[in-house]
């Protein structure tokens, strides 16, 4: 492959705050030529995920940590366009954390896979990806849904959300989704939510006991802030809530604002369990057998939200943290 | 029986913050003549439990309500002295809901039960009654202790803490427990913690991270407050929370302050959950064997902190909820 130039956006430093550009640093240099054991990936889509906002600050989170100086950390996809390393033919597509570059320089030491030949990578980003293996697991291993009981949660048009609302309607349950924009609401109806609330609503309190006459026996939480403290004082006998994120506090490094309503987990017997996707990883397969099935019938509904450019990454990444998203954001370059 | 006054202390409102004297009244009337299926019980020695603060608050708690205008609720025990109902034979002990006031008349409907003849009456009410009961099911069905594991224990020295610390030694784990003067700190030493801390310290921090340099496994906390905060920081890897109590809180009807660090949480894969003892109701004998065995042979140790006259109730509950107590708080009529 002839010499050409890699436009990367690295981290130039922790951000304090929302992530602004300051943060960020273009740069433009060459693929080297690949050395023994090397492969060269173009890369194609970048996921963007809330979690890369806590990755951004000292120390990262989950062992994700972006490191300023480096092309800014995130997974992707892309194909492989030179290649010394059996691993990674030429023309094989690749997953994992190829970060916001045009071209991602593999060794046998980086965090990357190849994808089946029968996989959509863009797809591998979200539904079959990390979003569908965190709704998963966060829903059935953590949140135990029974039918009939009630499910609530945040962020409910995200790429997270919005699966683990299908799969608790898969599940039997009946789902209520927060969001912010009836856009978001009317989407949420198609996917089969029995409700959809605006989060930002003053009767959100109201709104909520109405479409959730019994309480909420599992609330899967994206956001933490308001919501969650509102949830845990309509949680039922039993409930659990599923800590899957908080993106309402990613752009605050101080301290957040603890769920004051905690105290409801002693007089409803209830829990409020975190978990990690990551340390699902042995069992990927299993559930990904299930997700493929449930898109393939049509059980499972998905939405890309494609922004184009490398250069635009920085704003998708502000847009997922304030929740201007629907579904997966990626970003296509 | 013939005709006696009977001196009772009435709730006289909600307490808006600790409950001072404006909130109580005390009152003579008469012990009735035992109607059919009643019996009288001469209260001896009542009950001081951090939650009749929170019974006191517009609904209760737990299926627990102080009403205004009746004897403030308590926990307590006493003998029957006059009885017109074969299940409260004369000179029986009996334990339950008797309230603060000198005589207690009791029905069939009443939630007391009598006493087994070789029960210590004093001990009943704690270590082999609901503290016991409390420590005994929140440390071994929540908490999940493995042996070699780090257990940290809020109000330490209380009348449950005090029994969850040792019961943790019991279970083969490293016992930290905090408290606020040095001589309950002291007494933990004595009981057998390896380690007792001030949690007023300004180092509390630094303490805790010494006397815990593998983290918190479990953390039995019957405060809330900045001690859930900071343990929550310090939370190991698949750590445990048991919600037991939250006197921090209790005097503070309005938003208590949430735990901040909560997201800890998913970093650590953590659970936080909460219980109530009375849902063990059906197992209490299992427990009470085990604690009744443990006593006799001196593994767990166990202190009253008795306070004597009925009048005295008011500052004996105000003590507890701040933690002006060594173990378990009664009062002696």
């Amino acid at each position: 492959m002839d010499l050409v130039n890699n436009r990367k956006i690295l981290l130039r430093e922790h951000p304090a705050a929302e992530p602004d550009d300051s943060c960020f640093e273009i740069v433009t240099d060459r693929v080297p030529r690949v050395g023994p054991g090397q492969a060269v990936v173009r890369v194609r889509y970048l996921s963007v995920d809330p979690a890369q906002r806590i990755w951004m600050n000292p120390g990262g989170a989950y062992g994700f940590e972006a490191t300023p100086g480096l092309p800014m950390l995130s997974l992707g996809v892309g194909e492989v366009v030179d290649s010394r390393n059996p691993r990674y033919p030429l023309g094989a597509w690749v997953g994992g954390k190829l970060c916001w570059q045009q071209y991602a320089v593999l060794t046998e030491a980086d965090e990357t896979w190849v994808l089946p030949e029968e996989a959509d990578p863009v797809l591998s980003l979200g539904v079959l990806g990390m979003n569908g293996q965190t709704a998963y697991w966060g829903l059935f291993d953590i949140g135990k849904p029974v039918p009939g009981e009630t499910v609530l949660i945040s962020a409910a048009a995200g790429a997270t959300g919005s699966l683990a609302g299908q799969l608790a309607r898969i599940a039997g349950c009946r789902v209520v989704g927060l969001a912010g924009t009836a856009a978001k609401r009317d989407w949420l109806l198609e996917l089969g939510f029995d409700a959809a609330l605006d989060y930002r609503s003053p009767d959100l309190a109201k709104l909520l006991d109405e479409a959730c006459p019994d309480g909420v026996n599992v609330f899967f939480d994206n956001t933490g802030g308001p919501a969650l403290d509102l949830a845990l004082t309509r949680l039922a006998l039993g409930g659990r809530v599923v800590l899957c994120g908080a993106i309402a506090s990613y752009n605050d490094n101080g301290k957040p604002v603890g769920p004051a309503a905690y105290r409801m987990l002693i007089r409803q017997r209830g829990v409020m369990q975190g978990f990690i996707v990551m340390d699902y990883a042995d069992r990927y397969g299993e559930a990904l057998t299930k997700l493929v099935g449930w898109v393939a019938d049509g059980s499972l509904k998905h939405r890309e939200d494609v922004v184009h450019g490398l250069d635009n990454a920085p704003e998708a990444l502000r847009r997922v943290l304030r929740g201007d998203n629907e579904g997966k954001m990626v970003v296509a370059l």
